[in-house]
């Protein structure tokens, strides 16, 4: 099986990325995508996203080997409905939404007869939209494909050696694992930095101007996470809720203890856990999943 | 009141920044310094951190117009201690204390007739020691002077006027309230990062080489503050209790209104914060308090 057409469905950050890492990487395989909003279609049009963006989603679909739906994940049923009857037979539906249980219930409901390999490129910045997107994105990210137990082989395989020719690595996994690793690693992350964001904006004894100021001291970095697509992120939280409370329920316990040593001058405690996280970025680097410069490398176009 | 010596005691990230930095903007100014660590000192010499590196602080701050003390707040005491006895009559002792009340107290009690200023210049990287030093370290960053209220007002416009001239920005706050500021722009942040990053790594479901492959969705950026150096963290938690405190318990509640949310499907809640969140984002950049580029233009050097 190989792949020689797909469609995108939602021509944001992530469908827009997909279209231009194809155009780079894989010039052979027609792109075709579709996006609900005429205004992002008319982007999508001018920055050459894909080959041709549709004005339905039928359109887009029909045909091709490969479908990606890449909305927010609580649109997920209804852009699967969008195409159900115009998916050819041996069409290949995927995703690239950050939680997979769900997604992977409302795919089956909606598309019952079709091949459904769910995924999610781990990949992704705070901006949004077509102008988002950029071909380098997938580039030694991992791309997690949570194909259903009784999934076609040549399917996931074909799957794999679609978004490795994009530049990433892929694992596959069950969508329940999936779903509590990236409430760890993606979700928590997420919630606390919106989080402590909103604590900082709503305090009375300190102005907004001087959180803004003073935010080089840590907070700048919070920001930015801070910054990421609201529809987007309150469908995650919405969606992966059991992962999202058990990992925060760790998370409150934790803090809980740190706040107890703090309050009672235990030192060693403290000292103990700053010592050990220093470990886990070396290798976050080292495995090649974040900049090795200092500070993300923001100094640099001034460092003398 | 000019400023033409000054003695930097502690030749860490933010001791050899300074110490760099003045050669680099103010090449008149004489420069000494001392690290109570031998091969910090003998690092600090091959790598001119500053004019003279001296094997006492005694000798270091002899005839000093300004004194900077660079190390962590809970050595503050001992620092200023051991130059109390050579001391210049007229000389300004300042410090870079992430939080300003402790250090206050404990150098006009070590020090009780000498003419104290402390400051902090809210800046840094997650690196320490003589290496992690570079000139540009300041450049648009804010020093925050916390004189005392019966302040030398001459003392505190020329070390105002030093940290202009290394490239800050200067503000004159009283020592509480910049230690509530600081709590929520900085102390919190790093408290967040430094449990999450615990958390990741202490689940037994989820493995520590899951939690390193998949930190681009987020977490990668909290392994980074969680990389920053665990005596000075640990100093800054102890020595800024109180307001640590009280800004956390406004953290924690707002944490808990957003988990109740998840649990009820409440996504109306999570949306008006994320959506409102985005905001402080754009200020953050447009106060030039941080890159502008997409994921602090991680993806720059790949982009196409």
């Amino acid at each position: 099986m190989s792949i020689e057409s797909v469609a995108i469905i939602g021509l944001g950050l992530l469908g827009g990325s997909i279209g231009l890492a194809v155009r780079e990487h894989c010039p052979s395989i027609a792109t075709t995508g579709y996006d609900r909003d005429p205004d992002v279609r008319r982007r999508a049009r001018e920055l050459e996203l894909v080959q041709t963006v549709c004005d339905t989603p039928g359109e887009a679909v029909k045909g091709a080997d490969l479908v990606i739906l890449c909305v927010p994940v609580g649109a997920m049923a209804e852009a699967a409905g969008d195409i159900a009857g115009s998916l050819a037979a041996h069409a290949i539906v995927s995703d690239v939404g950050s939680s997979k249980q769900s997604v992977t219930t409302a795919l089956a409901r909606a598309l019952p007869n079709a091949t459904i390999i769910p995924a999610h490129p781990v990949a992704g910045t705070e901006q949004s939209g077509p102008e988002a997107g950029f071909a380098a994105l997938f580039a030694n990210r991992w791309c997690i494909l949570t194909p259903p137990e009784d999934a076609d082989r040549q399917a996931v395989a074909a799957l794999a050696e679609f978004w490795t020719a994009l530049g990433a690595r892929t694992q596959v996994m069950d969508a329940a694992h999936h779903d509590l690793v990236l409430a760890v690693t993606s979700h928590i992350p997420h919630l606390i930095a919106y989080t402590i964001v909103g604590t900082a904006s709503d305090l009375e004894d300190v102005t907004r101007s001087e959180v803004i100021k003073y935010s080089a001291g840590g907070f700048r970095d919070f920001t930015r996470i801070a910054a990421s697509d609201p529809v987007m992120w309150r469908d995650v939280f919405l969606s992966n809720r059991d992962a999202v409370l058990e990992v925060l329920g760790r998370f409150t316990e934790d803090l809980t203890a740190l706040q107890r040593a703090i309050r009672s001058g235990d030192g060693d405690t403290l000292h103990d856990l700053f010592a050990r996280t220093r470990a886990i970025r070396r290798e976050v680097i080292e495995e090649g999943q974040d900049d090795r410069r200092p500070d993300f490398g923001r100094g640099d176009h001034v460092k003398s």
